[in-house]
């Protein structure tokens, strides 16, 4: 058996998200077809950094398996990628050592979310950004963000329905940048982890203080809280993008 | 009766093109069913500036209806917006008078065209360029781009299939350039018609010039041969965009 790593992007609009669910349409259910494929029926184990949700998309998301026998790393990404359909692309293929794993090992990730700014729903843009039309202080949310940096306790920031018991996280980078060309919004997170809708609801709560519907440092007070209530709002699926895990 | 001229844009991925077709989704079917309904029942005819293929994409498609009775043209605006499907956008709304035709009136158009330059086919821009791989230099696209200016028998490049009888068209404008960030050819025409496919034809050509498979004054030889048939490549639909009509 020879693991391989894999770099792949997709498009989620159209996948159930990453994990694997009978007769549901996902990241995991595709490549593990196209690997049973090409193992004439063996039924091989993919495992990914970490799950994205339906809608979320990934430039950057790592994968491994294990393949019976060994082919070069550039033959089983050209194999995999004849038999993607076309919203998802192998970037990179490596052969690793048993010691690597897509899930354990990852030390950060870092997440984009892209929030569309214009005055109307743009129809090229509904699948792939959030959107806020509202007005709002960038520098209120340049501010802001900068509470995000350190390690704190983000039990505002996680949705229900998480069974994660430890809420404490660490950022690294946060930012955010106006695109004036595509008018959007670009925010970044680099973190050691992220709870479950973690990024979105930062995103919603980063909009809203920029609107000046909340303090500019409520993030104090929200890590404060520890109540996803005081939190409440999320931001779409669409504008999320899983950039880069690191080792 | 009130004459309204609008301006919309549309993502062309789900629609089978911009004309009416019995059964199908189409970006002026969809319009005439909001007509319908804010009607209570009324069959009024859109106009456009001309038709879009299936899966071809507008920024600025300007199209033509006259409605019963008189509201104000942003009240249009906004009652046509709410019946809208998300891959549709009414931008503007204007009340003219009775002698503006979408159609009849156009007195020039710009299309865009936008080329993928990536290795692999992008997830997220399989819908939304073309794609080309492959080798070019773009110093020969910019010295063959020249040729297309002016008033030219554009025989060569018009799809079998077209019925107009004279295929000579004056291009006012054509230009390149390559987007660094996106890593894509951006091409746009402007002229004062263009026939069936033309455009798409058109930048085939230019690609296969820039790869150095034609010469690059062979714009000078297609216009003299007339022959569909030298011309031959024709680049997809998806990465097409009608950005704007002048009148």
């Amino acid at each position: 058996m020879t693991r391989y790593k894999l770099t792949i992007a997709y498009d989620g609009t159209k996948f159930h998200g990453f994990q694997r669910q009978p007769k549901l349409r996902t990241v995991q259910g595709v490549l593990e077809k196209a690997l049973f494929k090409m193992t004439k029926g063996k039924e091989i184990d993919v495992f990914g950094s970490g799950r994205t949700d339906a809608g979320v998309h990934a430039f950057g998301q790592v994968i491994h398996f294990d393949y019976p026998g060994e082919i070069p790393a550039n033959s089983m990404l050209k194999a995999i990628n004849s038999l993607m359909p076309l919203d998802v692309i192998v970037k990179d293929a490596q052969i690793v050592d048993n010691s690597f794993h897509a899930r354990f090992g990852v030390k950060k990730k870092t997440y984009q979310y892209r929030v569309d700014c214009g005055h109307y729903t743009d129809p090229f843009k509904r699948f792939y950004t959030g959107h806020y039309p509202y007005k709002f202080d960038l520098k209120r949310i340049e501010e802001s963000i900068k509470d995000l940096q350190g390690t704190h306790d983000f039990s505002s920031f996680a949705a229900s329905g998480g069974v994660i018991e430890n809420k404490v996280r660490t950022i690294y980078a946060a930012t955010v940048k106006f695109d004036s060309v595509q008018n959007e919004l670009i925010f970044e997170f680099t973190g050691n982890g992220f709870l479950y809708n973690m990024v979105r609801i930062m995103v919603a709560t980063l909009l809203e203080i920029g609107n000046g519907r909340r303090d500019v440092h409520d993030f104090i007070r929200l890590y404060e809280a520890k109540d996803r209530q005081e939190a409440r709002g999320t931001a779409p699926a669409s504008g999320l993008y899983l950039k880069e895990v690191f080792y």
